[in-house]
């Protein structure tokens, strides 16, 4: 594949350039591993800084309904928009909680938005890796927003955090006792929650559900990278299209403030690192998956369940025939 | 250090072998690890094969009081017990949840018991091991009866029932709504519930407590390592030591039924391939941390902090200078 050709089309925002290229990222083979490394490497310095906002919600929230009139109005307002999805289960699902387009159909026919699934991987760090190099390349493709999207199980809205400059919670209208449903965890990496469904008879609900929120947040201890009044908390209706332009401003003077004080290009720096030493240590492991690791410690595992060998002597052997020290080149 | 003399005197039991063995096994130098491994496997299949009772309790539940309790009963009938402890917060706190051995007064004074505070360590794979460790000694040394217990901060629970044949969760009589306050992944690992303080005024709370976890434990999902009736709740009072003598029957005729049908020594089985793979993994994501790797680590971090190259090739760069595949020997 000719990488110098493919990055300059990307550089132009071909679609189908774009395309091409995630799906190099997606693939496990070792040689397009190598391409995908080089392509990145290529692309470094030369896009837009897109703001990158995760966004986390569970099933029935809205959240596809949310992105289609959030991206509507992003587009409206003369933006490019992606829309990049890390969903944990889509490897289980055999399907991807993006798989279906027609999930945003509007935004799905527009020009200036790009939808891809969630890259069906066994394991989260591989999706991981493959999302953070889409959104190089999208950033690289000229898009002013990128939205990751997560169901938030398990690990994936942490890991959709560390990838995000804003991260937003996208929350249905509850009762007050079910506030505690949302982990602690979570509402401290939130920047804006949005409670959805403020329409019709959910009005009122959705209303009070975000002040109950808001309140919530204002016990959370005060961090650095926040201006006065954030984290925040403000009601949408996706199916309305309401409150969106108005939580669209809110992002906007969250993230001038942050470029302004530094946090922005902070974040990224320390967002980077994180993922370089998650590379570098999930390189390290890989290894115990390859020949003839492999299949060293199966055997040396039979030995350790039998009762043979201690665990301990197991491993070193392993350790020390197997993945000893290397001199540097 | 003559390894082979200690191993002997552990074998006839005595203390303060037992006691210098464990502080063997809890160093980190690279001399006394490549010895208390040697410790290990000299001992491997020599040692009695010792019931191990995981015990799981926040503080304020009486769970010291509940040791000294149920080891005393143990005791009086011919057993001998050691207590450990793992604590993944005793290095932050500079001392550990067994470090004042006033709190098992009775129990401490006692010939056939044996209390051994958690190691200080950093980070709970350190304590996980060391613990692995004490135990085989333990064994080794004739007890009939290892009490591991923990106060189920964060993975401390995981590890202990990682370690244990039977896990116990100790927890306060309290009212219907903070039944929710147990995590559902612990509920699943328990095998029996012990409600305490069931004595007093607070006698009809615990019983009534017992009959919700009983409840709840009936919803899960049946598991193949349990006879009819498993996992189980009972009410103890550690203050009155009633309930002691019919729990310990309990988790002998659940220990009993796993020895007959296989269940007890495929979970030790298990158990061992468990830890030789997390011994594995430990061992090679150390060399993270030492030299040369770690300095080169922390330099092309730095670039890509500062977007002087992406995280995958800098990554790449470290794994093949570094962390190469080294040939077996």
């Amino acid at each position: 594949m000719d990488i110098d050709d493919l990055a300059e089309r990307i550089l132009k925002g071909e679609r189908r350039a774009l395309a091409r290229a995630i799906t190099l990222v997606e693939s496990g083979r070792a040689d397009h591993r190598a391409e995908a490394r080089a392509l990145i490497e290529r692309l470094r310095g030369h896009g837009r800084e897109a703001l990158r906002i995760g966004l986390s919600g569970t099933p029935g929230v809205g959240k596809s309904t949310f992105i289609e009139s959030f991206g509507m109005m992003l587009i409206a307002q003369g933006l490019k928009v992606a829309v990049l999805a890390v969903d944990p289960s889509s490897a289980r699902s055999g399907g991807s909680i993006l798989g279906d387009k027609t999930r945003m159909e509007q935004l799905s026919r527009e020009r200036d938005a790009f939808i891809r699934p969630s890259p069906s991987q066994s394991h989260l760090g591989g999706v991981a890796r493959r999302t953070r190099e889409a959104i190089d390349l999208c950033e690289a493709a000229g898009f002013d927003v990128i939205l990751i999207e997560t169901v938030g199980v398990g690990q994936s809205e942490t890991v959709v955090a560390e990838m995000s400059d804003l991260f937003m919670l996208l929350l249905a209208p509850a009762g007050g006792d079910e506030l505690q449903g949302v982990k602690r965890g979570i509402m401290e990496t939130a920047d804006i929650i949005l409670v959805n469904k403020a329409d019709g008879e959910l009005k009122a609900t959705a209303t009070r559900t975000c002040a109950d929120y808001a309140g919530a947040l204002r016990l959370l201890r005060k961090r650095p990278q926040d201006p006065e009044g954030f984290p925040k908390a403000l009601t949408v209706s996706a199916v309305e299209q309401s409150g969106l332009e108005h939580a669209w401003e809110e992002m906007q003077a969250l993230t001038d403030w942050r470029r302004e004080t530094g946090h922005f290009a902070g974040r990224r720096a320390e967002q980077a690192r994180y993922w370089f030493e998650a590379e570098v240590r999930e390189g390290l492991l890989a290894r115990l998956r390859r020949e003839p690791v492999r299949g060293a410690m199966q055997a040396l595992a039979r030995q350790v369940e039998a009762g043979e060998i201690s665990a301990a002597v197991a491993a070193e052997e392993l350790l020390e025939t197997y993945l000893g020290e290397s001199q540097p080149a």
